[in-house]
């Protein structure tokens, strides 16, 4: 239980650093028999990587992936799949200057403090390379549950101060935001270039919908739906807060206007969002994760070195003003991940 | 993995129903030689029972602790403690009416989705008392941290619609909401009140300070601190949301604003609330959780029964028109878990 | 993962101490509707307790099971099943001799070594009695096979120097040694009888049959289904070694004698012992255990007390002159739990 | 926890099939600070690799050792440690002729029924080069552990049916066999040649000498030191039995005569093979495994295929005509990651 692993029955284990030789993901417990290729994973790659526009890094990063074992004529066999993405055009020499300094924002000094030794080079571990790994595993797990008829939508619902008005899905991959309303995208832009140009960042907030999932996954006590969709969120380094359905906005409203009634039609609304008792009711699980500006800024910064001096910090690589249209794809596939490994812990139990 | 166990070297797995034999919790690899009685346990049972003021359901629950093994002379020996809490005073006919009916807002539904049967006794499994184990377990993991320096404390932030407006500690015991500010507790009862007497509940946000907390606790990349608090808190029924830090509020800001800038003397802020990339930095954790209104009410509201046909529920049990004060014990017993289980993880690393 | 615990999805925790509250267990990941009673769960405690005949310790102890949860109206409800045996006619002034002393064979100096704290009253949590909580469970895991056509046969082979030539199942409880062969049971009990007078004890050798047993069970390359049987009965505190198919008979032989060669009729042999890879065949899985004679006996031993000191110790408690006997459904319960959890996780992946 | 998995807080994870894109292992939760070298790791690797002599398969593998992560300026960071060794020179179309026939002694039965689809080239994920990565990770565990002053040592004890007279470590790498006694070393080689010209193999017994263990380590009472090196060890393809101390010879032994007893200078004996309750007892860990005749062997033999026709398979590959040479530095390796992954827990619980 060495904190690099994730799921139970579908489990994946992350691996790699942004400036060693690649990062990558094993996934085991993977059913047999699932038709996956490069190409599929690759495409929920390129979602996430670099350089897709005026608002991601210009960064380039060899986001190619490959597939060492596990699959066999185009087919899941069962066994481990090792997935890797080569490092390359690494630019190392660009992090010499914080190789004794810590960034504000960045968990270089917590690192140092645990450890007692780090890759400095590029975030090292912490990088959001790293998350790469996580998609590559939730390209198949929603490939899987897809054919299920169960689908995962995430979108950016807020950004730079703006919220979306409208849900309009198929509007998400046309704007750079990923938001689900294209005019409060175009304001989103704006504000996030002008931010760009400062050398500063901001924030948001990324919803998900998961639709189509069964009655009956998740598990009393802890493993709740939800407690495990939070720790899936949590654990990506720029997720500040979770809430399902309703969320925070609950706290002030009256347990008769809250409880979601029934009749014969069926549930009449969905403030739960998609869980009673932490396991699904059928009805669409919908949760929001708070995004934080991005921490890697040019604006000088207070900071100490190693020694715990004093200094002043400004980094001029090549960083995202805001990370919401790439955590896009990111917050799917740990959604996915953990509707995955409920739907096999059911169908354990069942006969 | 079957859901009922949480922690990894600190492990719990809590048992029983609310009208079966009873309740409890066993510990394994609680750490040789703490000395620990069933009365410091029982202390901590006490603040979460129901029963303790105009705010609490009156029913009464046997809350007393029994410990049946795991605990020699007045010390833990290393090996399992098992606790129970028999349940006594149980009126499972109270219940009868609901046999049959899916009650809003609870998991009877989902429960008998998911298994085909359920004990429908009282909430069964999904009862809050369910988490007595947790407390328990809970209270032996706080005294072993406070002989550290390590300090859970949690309260009622905001409850009703108001908000506390100042952290005034020592009044949290004090006043029956638990409360920081018992200006704002009087007012929040007065109107907690008035919903009881119209058979309805309210919610609120209770927030949790852990000081002392060492730097290098929590693990990249799945397991941060704030993965595994979020998934401890959102394990607890009432629970749809958890933020850390500055949490929702980032997510409008710049990055210059909401990076945690430091010099010689220290960080200068704790927007993060105590960790970067998901280990602690030595700062206090801070971490807020929405606490949904209680859905057992007593004004009458739509459901259906297990034919799908419809019906209307009105349940006069002994119910809470707030869990949030009865809910602070567990809050602080969950972060004390997951703390404890991490500071165990970071020795097993050390020299 | 404290040690406590066994199993992956139908999961097992024991806790207690010969002399504290209670033994018992918790099983977490019960299948729902599984029909069972205590009376079904006590028939099986019934072939581990002690005083079954000449040949077990006439130590009384209650051994009567009590289901706290996870079982209403008959039937298992998914939830974790708490099952206790409190303990009862505990004699802990038999054991102060042996307070400050550590027995030959026994885990006192082990224990006090690793927690520097130990409850010596009857061997603490190393008590065989233990296993109590272990059988309760397997008594479960056996009826839900059962019904799937899988059975577990366990059997005293070998004891007191005395092999079985016949295999009698019907026979086998009806000898107080459990042996599958009555001849040389009767043999055995004369011999174990004579060595019981002098205070002796001696081992033997338990087999195990698992028949009906599907195809495709078990998981490469850790969780073989051997690796799992072998830990598993390694686990129990007499067992030294452990054998599937013709085990350490195997070394001398050569590659064209050993394999399992194969035809349109089936498998033309079993020397593997239904395993392949370390997944089942659909063969009958056979396995032997090395049982060691009792530790406990009364004949003058050397051995050091808490100080380092030598001294002289005669135990003359209440002791079984062999432990085989008693150990049969104690094996047949652990070989129980592996092949239901495999069963689970097997499902788990399947469409 | 999907089968492909070891250890707990050192934990690995394999991937790799002996024809695809390569093997190799992910090491979770490597204390931070070892230096290590790929040279280190790659020493350890040669004595497992084929072509060895005369008595290993000639085949040539690449075992080229690779660190991808978790290694920064010849030090362990504390993250993840992937290690990858890539396959070449694989003649994937010399097991055309087994793509639809099932060998004797081989998973591809097993692995057929599990999943309905299995990599036939060269074993799959069933072949013996899986264990590159236990060897890998194991490396380091040996590595870190040494400077504890904990040491590996095993060794071919018996071999065609000869066995060891004398244990002179100092000869075993000095001999094909890696027997500890060079004169039965000699005998066996004949033996082993003579089975080779016949295309006929045998097997052996591989004993294994861990010095230096601290007492407390392992856990009651499922995860007893013994219980994990006989999980480890049958997880072994290769591995039919265990044993520790005197293993099945104890079983005719009476009490008196097995129990290990004590006086002032310490223990008088070592039947138990240096544990007591589980728990190391500081005395050297002694334990044998049964290593099968390989299966793989070009005498005719009588199998079936896909469709369950019989026929008679000869293979003519490059195979090992006994493995225990091979094996030994794998059970060193499985021995180092148990007593590791102990060591880490033991720590957990110590102030």
């Amino acid at each position: 239980m060495a904190g690099n692993s994730f799921g139970n029955l579908f489990r994946i284990t992350t691996f790699g650093e942004s400036h060693g030789g690649g990062v990558g993901v094993i996934l085991d417990g993977c059913p047999p028999g699932i038709e996956i290729t490069e190409e599929e994973i690759q495409k929920e790659l390129n979602r996430r990587k670099p350089g897709q526009s005026d608002l991601t890094t210009p960064r380039k990063e060899s986001d190619k992936i490959n597939i060492l074992s596990g699959v066999f004529e185009g087919k899941t066999t069962g066994t481990p799949l090792m997935m890797v993405l080569y490092n390359k055009n690494v630019k190392s020499e660009d992090y010499n200057n914080i190789k004794d300094a810590f960034r504000p924002g960045h968990a270089d000094w917590s690192y140092q403090k645990k450890y007692g030794i780090r890759d400095w080079r590029g975030s090292g571990r912490a990088s959001g390379r790293e998350t790469a790994g996580r998609v590559a595993a939730g390209a198949i797990a929603k490939k899987f549950l897809s054919q299920q008829g169960i689908q995962f939508t995430a979108y950016t619902l807020q950004a730079a101060g703006i919220r979306c008005k409208e849900y309009l899905p198929e509007e998400i991959e046309n704007n750079p935001l990923r938001a689900c309303d294209p005019k409060a995208a175009k304001e989103m832009e704006k504000l996030v270039i002008e931010l760009k140009d400062k050398g500063d960042s901001t924030g948001g907030i990324v919803e998900c919908r998961i639709e189509g999932v069964p009655p009956g996954l998740g598990e009393p006590v802890f493993d709740k739906i939800e407690a495990d969709l939070a720790k899936g969120m949590l654990s990506l380094g720029a997720i500040r807060g979770f809430e399902i359905g309703d969320g925070f906005s609950v706290v002030d409203r009256r347990g008769s206007e809250n409880n979601d009634w029934r009749d014969e039609s069926g549930f009449l609304s969905n403030h739960a969002g998609g869980t009673l008792g932490g396991i699904t009711t059928g009805q669409t699980i919908l949760f929001r994760v708070a995004v934080k500006p991005t921490a890697s800024i040019s604006v000088p910064q207070k900071a100490v070195n190693i020694k715990g001096e004093a200094l002043t910090i400004e980094t001029h690589g090549r960083h995202d003003p805001i990370i919401c249209p790439r955590m896009v794809p990111v917050v799917e596939s740990m959604a996915a991940l953990v509707i995955m490994d409920h739907l096999m812990r059911q169908k354990s139990i069942m006969r």
